[in-house]
């Protein structure tokens, strides 16, 4: 047989040609994902040039720096690829600022109100601007990346999120009301980085080895024990006893920090039943990867709100959704059916 | 007239002879004071060898070096002064570990479980104990230090203090419950440490000028306005509307600060009255010196707490006390009557 003839009627996905590149910017890393025509990532890059740590000299020419050691290959052999991106990129400190469009925001929206830069070479990249909400009756709250990945969750699973409550964990963590298809209201949480600083720069950090490595019942039990002491919602009063549990040697240092994270995640949950962004029995979609996540969906099922889907990093689906929405590529075929298992509540 | 019959038939402050060295010795500083037989400071010195900032080569060594260094000339002048120290000296990464003795607590308690170091020159050093509130229904909490101020306002005002709560803002403040001229509970907030932390190394620093100088009445506002934010206590999401409100220009960079203190400091007053320590109309005390003092009084009246009494440092009053109540100096004549003006609440 002519193994010309026998090539697959499709090509292999390694194979596919690039149709988009898109950029998941953040302060801290960026990430480049090269997408087909039919919204697959064919190929990703991680780089440290998040946009507080950009390559010499900074500024205008650190982006562009960052941007071609990312990603400059894919688009000298494919010159005119159209280029998006999402998340602190477009901030004030950003490459250029994307302001924050106002709740309700859907995918649409963002195509709308996106920014633009182009670069020395001539590559036109969009950028999607966050969100903000600001009831009349309260403080704003903003998000900037999280949208992108909201739109990601909705693309994969359109009918079942179409009116959902989501929970991304993380530095900031957001909870977020989606109600057809947008994006209605959120809340967002300090406590990845309260966990960070107090880790490291308070206290409670002292009686914590540098590289605890705890049995793990007791790591889970330390953290349940966090987790139910946080339901009185007194936080700074309520953190001291990760120092006083240490000191008292109630709990061993190596899992100290299992119950600060419980802490603060059940502060969180507390939280956000106070604010009505959770309530028992109300269902909540999980977005986020790793670690985290999995505190969070344990953290979830033992405060009795039902996880119905954990979804991991949906920021290329939303990237990819938010180049659909601008016009830069194609709706593709056949994307319409649920790609992720939402399971009922 | 001959001027030497003319000399007061008591020498004055400055020439009264030293009857005690009273050290409050803590984390990042030590201060030393040259008492007389009826209690008044003489002299004061302050320096930088807190226990963790200890002269080289640390250790016992640094302890001995920074004592000497503070006040070796008096005990030189006078040998066989008694000297008595408080606070984080006697923890367990102090000069000698004095463990915390259990409420309810006074200064007798804290006399009969003192601990005792002796200097290489034979100097003996008695260091007061914590205090440890362990209740059977929560989490244990632990006082260093305040357990002297507390007994320096006692002295002070022994009969209108006798039954009184009493608040010292600080790094870690405390809210204390005294019943019959005893520590019968208390409960410590994070607020100072988690004010320092997160302008330092929080995202919410960022906003904020290295040196504001705001309008005393913006300032005011700010402070006002970010206590009652706080009223929801969701404090890991009331933190992030110090960034919004920020970005959004709704308050200048410069009244950051004081929003963000009057969150936290807010959070603290909501959060005692949860836990039952502090109630509307139930009058206390103030302990504390300077800014952070006045803050919390205007906090307090705000929120309408009244406060009877804001008292300065107690810690010589305190110290005193306390090596009386371990013999080492006697009872002073005529010091029974209120020496502080507690107003009626």
């Amino acid at each position: 047989m002519d193994s010309m003839t026998t090539a697959p009627a499709f090509p292999p996905p390694d194979r596919a040609a690039t149709a988009l590149v898109a950029l998941d910017w953040g302060t801290s890393s960026l990430r480049a994902f090269a997408m087909s025509a039919d919204g697959r990532v064919l190929e990703q890059r991680d780089s440290a040039h998040g946009i507080l740590n950009l390559p010499a000299p900074g500024g205008i020419a650190g982006f562009e720096r960052a941007f071609a050691e990312a990603c400059g290959d894919w688009l000298a052999r494919r010159p005119g690829l159209p280029v998006v991106a999402g998340g602190m990129v477009g901030s004030a400190q950003g490459w250029k600022e994307a302001p924050y469009v106002a709740t309700p925001a859907d995918t649409a929206t963002l195509a709308t109100r996106a920014a633009a830069v182009t670069t020395a070479e001539g590559v036109r990249i969009l950028i999607a601007p966050g969100v903000l909400h600001d009831p009349a009756d309260g403080v704003p709250d903003v998000m900037r990346g999280e949208e992108i990945q909201i739109a990601g969750a909705l693309v994969r699973a359109p009918r079942a999120l179409r009116r959902s409550r989501l929970v991304l964990p993380g530095t900031h963590s957001k909870w977020v009301e989606v109600v057809d298809g947008r994006i209605v209201r959120f809340a967002t949480f300090m406590t990845g980085e309260l966990f960070a600083i107090l880790r490291r720069h308070s206290i409670l950090g002292r009686l914590m080895p540098e590289a605890a490595a705890p049995e793990p019942d007791a790591a889970a039990a330390a953290f349940a024990a966090g987790l139910r002491a946080a339901d009185g919602r007194v936080l700074a009063h309520d953190l001291f006893a990760v120092r006083t549990l240490g000191l008292m040697r109630r709990l061993s240092g190596d899992v100290l920090e299992d119950y600060l994270s419980g802490l603060l995640i059940g502060h969180e949950l507390a939280g956000a039943r106070a604010l009505g962004a959770a309530e028992p029995d109300v269902p909540v979609v999980l977005i986020g990867e790793g670690r985290l996540s999995r505190r969070y969906a344990e953290a979830l099922r033992l405060t009795g709100i039902p996880v119905t889907a954990e979804l991991g990093n949906t920021a290329p689906d939303g990237l990819f959704r938010f180049a659909v929405a601008a016009g830069l590529v194609d709706e593709p075929q056949g994307r319409q059916q649920e790609t992720i298992d939402v399971r009922p509540a």
